[in-house]
C-alpha cells in the first residue's frame, strides 16, 4: 500500500530525519524533457521560512538519480530523491513516554512495536509531501494541458488570513483551513467504474496527506441541503458543457470535459507550544505536554502545491490509462 | 480497477437490467459460517418500496455459488450473486440523444463509444450497490466485535424527514442528506501509512458509491475552523482514550482505538419527475427532457446499510492485512 | 493472488463440486462480438470422454452472466459461468485420513484449518482450468490476429500417442507429457521490463495450471549447452525477424515479432488405480491407498487448449498494456 | 509491473550506466537487524573479477536510504541503493545502428521510441541484478530459519566447469549453463490456489531474471517422461515428509514441508567478440558486428547468488503473506 496509481505509479520512501526522501515513478511516457530546474518552482512553493511555517529551511533540489538520459524521460522507473539537510538531533524520547496529542506518535509506536522512527514524526512526516510535489512535477507534464490551481479559501474562516496569522500565533496556537482546487482542460472520459471513479482516487489521494479531515466535490456539503432540479447539471452544448458545475466535473466517477472543482479541509497544525494536558504512558496518569520547538502557525499555507501535485498525479494515471481504450 | 481491497478483495460485476449483479470476494478466512438467511436483514434494509423510494421489488436473496461448503466458508473465492428480477423492457434509446443530467448516460457513452449498456444506468447502476451490501454481509463477520451503525443525520437540512418527504414528492423532486457512520470496539493499529491511511481508504470506497459528494471524518469540514488547542484530542488514560475525538478514531492514519466517526454526503437523486432543459444532442439544440417512471425522492434513505458495508469492507480488509505484522 | 492480469485482468472462482465454476474479466475493450456458442469449439477440445481422459461428462456452455449487450462487449466486466452438472456424491473423507500422493489433499487441508471443500479436489481442482479457456476465448478475440496453436510433442517420450496410452491404460497407471506452444503474427514491444518481462508472465500463468513441472521459452533447456555464436539470433532484415529463433520471440522480455516458441511440461496424472503405500494419518502408519473410479490416464491431452488460452491471456493483457505508450 | 510480491515487495530502478541501481522495499517486518556490513558476502558472491566474467569492479556497497534506524529495520519502506561507479562513456550508437542478436537493443529502441537508455542495456542490464541480490539479504533475514542454495551443475553440459571455460575463452565464444537451487526447513502451507502458486511466483521472478531460459521444479522436464506410479511422492510420516520429491516440494502449489528443488537455465552470453552477421537498419542490409570490450564467457557463473536471492524474496512475501491465515 506503499504505491499509488495502476499506470503511473507513485511508490514512496524515506524519513524526516533519515539522510533523504524520495519516490520511484513507474510508467512516465519516454521522451519528456525532466531536469532539476523543473522541480524549483513547486518545491518553492512548499518550502517553509515564511510567515505561520517553520523555519526548517531545505535546499529540495531533487536529484533525478534514474529514468532520465540527456534530459528526456526513458521509460525505465524515475528515481526522485531530496537529501534531508536540516535536522535536529533533538531528543524524541519524551514522545515515547507522552505521545503528542493529534500526532502519529501513539499509534506508530503500537503499530511497529516501538521500531517505528520516531524523530520528528519518522515516515508519517509531512516532509514525505516533498516527495509528492516532486511526482507532482513529473504528473504535472504528463497531464498537460490539464492545468491544476489551488487556493487558499480561509483559515480559520478568515479570508484575511495575514490577520488571521497574526492572532494565532500570538496565542501560541494554531489554525485550519480550507483550500480550493480547480482543474480545467479536463478531456472526457478519465475514470474507471464503481472503484475507480475519479473522485475516489480523487479523495483516496487527498486523505493520503497528512491533516486532512474532508473532501468534497462539487456541490460537496451543501449537496445535503440541494434539490434535484436545483442539482442536476443540465447539458448546454455538444461537448458537454454544463450550465452549473455542481457534480464537480464529472458524472458516473467518469470526468465530463467541465472543470474538475474540489475541497479539502487541513487541520489546525497538531504541534503547539501552549502547554496540554495529556496521559503520561510511564507515569500512568495526566500530566503537562510541553512542546519546544517552532512549529507551523498554519499547516494549510503549504498545502495548495501539495494538493496540486496529487491531483496532477491521479490524472496522469488515468490519462496514460485510458489509452487502453485505444 | 474493479476491485477493492489488498487482503480481503471485493471484484464487482452486473449490470442494473442484466441478468445478474455479484461479487467475488478474495480471501475471508476459513470456517466463518455463512448462509443465504445471513443477508436478508441487510438486504431488507437496502431494499426500495418504502417511502421516498422506487417500487422496484426484488426478491434479492443472495446464491452463494462459490466458497462456502457444509455453511462453513472454505477459504476459496466466496462468489455472490443477485439475480434481477424486476427489469422492464422500457426503451433508453432517448437517453442517448439526451444524456440525463446527473447521470452517468453522457460520460458512458463517451467513454465506451456507444456500446455501453445503458438500461438502468448499466454498470453504472446503484443496483450494483447489492453486491456490496453482500460483500459487507460478509466483512461484518470478519470484523467483529468492531460494529459499525449508520444514520441519516437530515435530509435537505430537515431532521424531520417524513416532512421532508412529503414536501419533495409533492413537487416531483428529489432531496440530498447526510449520513453519520459509528465504529466502535475498534483495534488499534488498523491502517498504513501515506496511501494505506485508513480515511483514504474508507474516502476512496464511499466515493465510490453513486452520488457522493463529500467524506468527512472527525471534525470534517469543521476543522478549517479551529484551532489545534481546540482540536487535539489530548490523551486520557492507558489504553490511548482520548477525551474528544476531533480526529474521528485514527492518528496518522492508523486507528487509535477509539471509535470511527465520519459523515458522508449524498446528492439529491439525479432523476426526477419534473421537466428539464438540457441539449439535445440528435437535435443540436436545447430541448425539454421528461423522465418517466418513479424513481427515490431521496436516495439518501438506502444508504447507511451500504455505508456500513462499505466500512466493514475496508475494515476487515485492515484487519486481515494487519496479521502480517505477526 | 486470485487474479491474473494488469488491464485484461481474469478473476476465477468455483470449486469442483460446487455448483458453478467461472470467471470475472476486466477490461475486455467493448465493441467485441461475443455468444455463447463462441466458447463451443474450445470447450469441446477441452473435454473430457475420449481416450485416455475420464468421463466426467459436462455440456460445459457457458453462461455469459454480465459485460455482454445485444451480442457485444459492453465495456463492463464480463462474468462467465460454467455450471457443474456431473459431479457424484462420493465420500471424499478417505483423503483427509490418506492424503493422496501428488495431490493437494494434504497442503489444502493445512492452509485451510481442514475447512477446504475436498470433494473433487476442491478449488485446487483441474474443474478451474474450464474457466480459464472461457477466458481464453474472450482473450483470442482481443489478441486477433496473434494466433496460438500448442499440441502435444509427445506423451513418456512417445510421438505415437495412441500406442503409449494403451501401455499406460493396460497398466492402470498414468503418464506425463510435453506440450509446444507457438504463437505466431506476434506484434514488437509486448512485455515490460525486468518483472513484467513476456516470458515471465507466460511463465507465471502456465505454473498457475495443475501438475505443470517445467515451462521453456525458446531453446529452453537446451541453452545451457549451446555457445552464444550458436544461440544468438542474428537479425535478417528490417523488420527484426531473426534468422533462428532459439530467444524464443522475446529479447529482454519484450516480443521482438518473431513467432513466440515455448513448451510447457505436464506430469502423469496423481491419481492412479494402482494400489499406493502411503502415510495413513489416522492410523499413524503406513498404509495401502486404493483410489476407485476412473481418471485421466494422461490429463496432457486435455491441455492444449488450456495452454494456448493462458498464452491468449497474457498476450490480451499485454496487448492493451501497450497502448498507454500512445 | 516495476514491482514484485504482495506484502514483501520490491520495486527497482536505475540503469547500467546511471548514477546508481537500487530498490525499495516494502514491508520488512520492524526490528530486524540490517546494516551495509549484511550485503558484504552476497554482493561479492555476485560481484564480476573472477574468471568467466567481465573486469567491470564495483564496490557495491549499498546504501540503506530509508527505513532503518539504529541498526534495526522500522517498518516503514527501505530503500538501498548501489552508486554506479565504474562505468566507462563508450559510444553506444552503434548498437542503435546494428542491435545486438541476443541483446534488447532492437526490443527497447522499439518499445521506447528511441528514447530508452541504450548505454550498457539501460534498465535491461543485469547490472539491476545488484539491486535484486541486495533485496535478498533483507529476504534471508525474514525467511530465516528457511535456507536456500543454489549451485552450478554445469556450463555447456560440462561439470568440469574451469576446463568448459578455457574452452569457449580461448574460442571468443560464450556458453550457457544450469543452476540447481534447494530450499530447507520449508514451512508447510506458502503459496495461494491458482494463479498464486509457489512455484508459478518462483517461475515468474526467475524468468524476470536476464537471459533464462528455462525453469523446473522437481521432476522437471523429466516428469513428460515419467509414469504416476512411478512420480508421486508417497507420503512417509505424520509430518508430511515424502519418500521421494519428485513433485519438489509443493503440492497444489503449495509448500509441503519438504525441501524446494528447483532448477533455473541460462543462456550464454549474448556479447561475444566473434564477428556476428546481423542486420544494419541505417545500412538496410547484413553487415558485420564486432562487439568490443570483455565480457562473461559464462553469465551462469555468477547467477547462483541472484537465484537464491529471488527465491528468498517469494518465500519472504509468502510468509508474511500467510500470516493472513492467524
Amino acid at each position: 500500500m506503499n504505491s499509488f496509481g495502476n499506470i503511473f505509479r507513485v511508490s514512496l520512501f524515506g524519513e524526516s530525519h533519515g539522510s533523504a526522501v524520495g519516490a520511484v515513478l513507474d510508467n512516465a511516457p519516454p521522451g519528456i524533457p525532466l531536469s532539476s530546474e523543473d522541480f524549483v518552482l513547486d518545491m518553492n512553493r512548499r518550502k517553509s521560512g515564511k510567515k505561520g511555517t517553520t523555519p526548517r529551511l531545505e535546499s529540495d533540489i531533487p536529484d533525478i538519480v534514474s529514468g532520465v538520459h540527456e534530459g528526456l524521460t526513458t521509460g525505465a522507473p524515475i528515481m526522485i530523491m531530496i537529501k534531508n539537510e536540516n535536522t535536529r538531533s533533538k531528543d524524541y524520547s519524551l514522545f515515547r513516554e507522552m505521545p503528542r496529542p493529534g500526532h502519529s506518535d501513539f499509534t506508530a509506536q503500537k503499530k511497529y512495536g516501538g521500531f517505528n522512527d520516531l524523530r520528528g514524526g519518522g515516515m508519517f512526516s509531512a516532509r514525505l509531501t516533498t516527495a509528492i510535489v516532486a511526482a507532482g512535477v513529473v504528473a504535472k507534464k504528463i497531464c498537460s494541458p490539464v492545468n491544476y490551481k489551488a487556493e487558499i479559501v480561509h483559515i480559520g474562516g478568515n479570508i484575511d488570513i495575514e490577520a488571521e496569522l497574526d492572532s494565532v500565533m500570538e496565542d501560541k496556537d494554531s489554525i485550519g483551513g480550507l483550500v480550493k482546487c480547480t482543474g480545467i482542460n479536463m478531456p472526457i472520459g478519465l475514470g474507471e467504474p464503481f472503484f475507480g471513479k475519479f473522485e475516489a482516487q480523487l479523495a483516496h489521494i487527498m486523505f493520503s496527506l497528512p491533516a486532512v479531515k474532508a473532501f468534497e466535490i462539487g456541490s460537496g456539503v451543501k449537496a445535503a441541503l440541494m434539490r434535484g432540479s436545483e442539482h442536476n447539471d443540465c447539458f448546454a452544448d455538444e461537448n458537454g458543457k454544463t450550465f452549473t458545475n455542481n457534480s464537480g466535473g464529472t458524472l458516473g466517477g467518469i470526468t465530463n470535459g467541465n472543470s474538475i472543482e474540489f475541497s479539502v479541509t487541513f487541520k489546525p497544525t497538531a504541534s503547539i507550544s501552549i502547554p496540554q494536558k495529556t496521559f503520561n504512558f510511564e507515569k500512568g496518569r495526566i500530566d503537562t505536554l510541553i512542546i519546544e520547538g517552532r512549529h507551523d502557525a498554519c499547516l494549510t499555507l503549504r498545502t495548495p502545491v501539495i494538493v496540486e501535485a496529487c491531483a496532477a498525479i491521479v490524472t496522469a494515471d488515468l490519462l496514460l490509462y485510458n489509452r487502453i481504450y485505444g
